[in-house]
């Protein structure tokens, strides 16, 4: 693991950093902003996962996110959306397949199974390697926009315990419902929709046994809303299964950073309460 | 004037437009932030003039300035940093001549001469162009970065009645006696350094007559510092002229946004205090 950017900002600094993957068997680089109270004792951690044509980077440089960070004691781990490098047959052709859009799972097709294995690099080895390598605790809320929004909700979901807090802003909320179930899921998962169910959201709401709230925002003049997004079927999910949702939805916030921009505090406290242990089963 | 893309942002809107110049002869584009308060009344103006490589965006996109210029009530007026689509000679061959390149001056040289008049278009025509469109106040500040600070100190210097109040993230102090004087300013105004001086903040801050108090923030570990910013010979001529100036340096900030985004706060509060009348003679 090679830090080969470190760059100051509230008091804090964004490390970046290399290491190849046994995962994703490919060299993988993340991001982690480390607080100044990370200089004199080890911190919690927020996990934010970036949606489509992301890097590392965007959440960092767009967020605004560092000042509450600063002020809370909390990190901001960023990994990357995708393995890269790799030239894969058609892996650059498009924004929201291949590099960039890794979709947090794991590819069960060729030639994407050998590479394409984001669920298992966010769930088990980036947390093994920064709880080893960096001064943080064993205490992790998450997050995430858009594809990293459905990341969020997903490894959430399938992960509670590994989570003090979930929450996200414009989710894929149930994308085996939508233009992607057959563009993306089929070409990284095959024909087997038993296993496209195990990477959507609302799928995964019917059947969770561990109930970990989530907290969800929404811009209303967002243009993935109705036809890509389907925080509806989010909603009618928890309410059938009476699992804990606040949804909040915004007048004419649209899909970008400068939406997530706008609420990002709000989250950062939410997962901050629930980092110190208190509690955020209702937000408002 | 155009408006093309309007964004939601803290409760405000960032509005784009393009317009035809009288001043470049070329179509301009800028960005406008109009906070909550601009859907009732008329709010002051903060001109954010932007550095190397920049366009309109880059601010709106990286400081996170729009969530205290949504709490006071004050627009953020960026415009691009030179004329665009000209395709001069040479004209895109370097990041810092040319196209992103502008550094605020009215070039006295063929072929600049034509389209490059930033000068011009940042002090008379955008002003005049935005008050007249845009419910904006006459009640103006301006700040800026590295070359955006030069051209924010030196159009507050030569125009000192223009502006409440002024100030500067690491800016380009003392051209004429930089590496970019050969390189920039005899390209763009010929070999006559009399001309020269008009646009360099130091050499101006010693012919003062109002003194705008000034107000700049440089990081310690900007790798430009030394040889291209130099701060100390603004700090000198200060001293020398009695000209009064706020100097704060940062332990570990670099040149990037993320310096900018870490003290923007500090900058927005020092001009909402200007802007409503407020002494802002002493910062601390």
């Amino acid at each position: 693991m090679q830090l080969f950017s470190q760059i100051k900002s509230f008091g804090g600094y964004i490390n970046r950093y290399r290491h190849p993957s046994t995962t994703t068997h490919c060299e993988m680089t993340f991001s982690l902003y480390l607080p100044p109270l990370a200089e004199s004792t080890s911190v919690p951690v927020l996990y934010w996962l970036s949606g489509l044509t992301c890097t590392d980077e965007n959440f960092m440089q767009k967020a605004g996110a560092q000042r509450v960070a600063s002020e809370l004691g909390i990190a901001i781990l960023c990994p990357d959306t995708s393995p890269r490098g790799t030239n894969l047959p058609g892996e650059h052709e498009s924004e929201d397949f291949g590099s960039g859009a890794g979709f947090y799972l794991n590819a069960t097709q060729a030639p994407w199974i050998q590479h394409y294995r984001m669920y298992d690099y966010i769930v088990e080895e980036l947390p093994a390697l920064v709880k080893t390598h960096c001064p943080v605790l064993d205490k992790w809320s998450i997050s995430g926009h858009s594809m990293g929004g459905h990341g969020a909700l997903i490894i959430a979901l399938k992960n509670p315990h590994a989570f003090v807090s979930a929450s996200a802003f414009a989710p894929i909320c149930n994308p085996i419902d939508s233009p992607w179930a057959d563009k993306i899921f089929s070409r990284y998962l095959g024909a087997d929709k038993a296993l496209w169910e195990e990477y959507d959201a609302t799928v995964l709401i019917e059947n969770a046994q561990e109930k970990l709230p989530l907290f969800v925002d929404q811009g209303e003049a967002d243009e993935f809303l109705t036809e890509k997004l389907k925080p509806a079927a989010l909603q009618a999910a928890c309410e059938k299964a009476k699992y804990p949702l606040t949804l909040r939805t915004h007048h004419g916030y649209g899909h970008s950073y400068y939406f997530i921009a706008s609420f990002i505090e709000d989250h950062l406290r939410y997962h901050g309460k629930a980092l110190k242990g208190e509690s955020t089963h209702v937000y408002y």
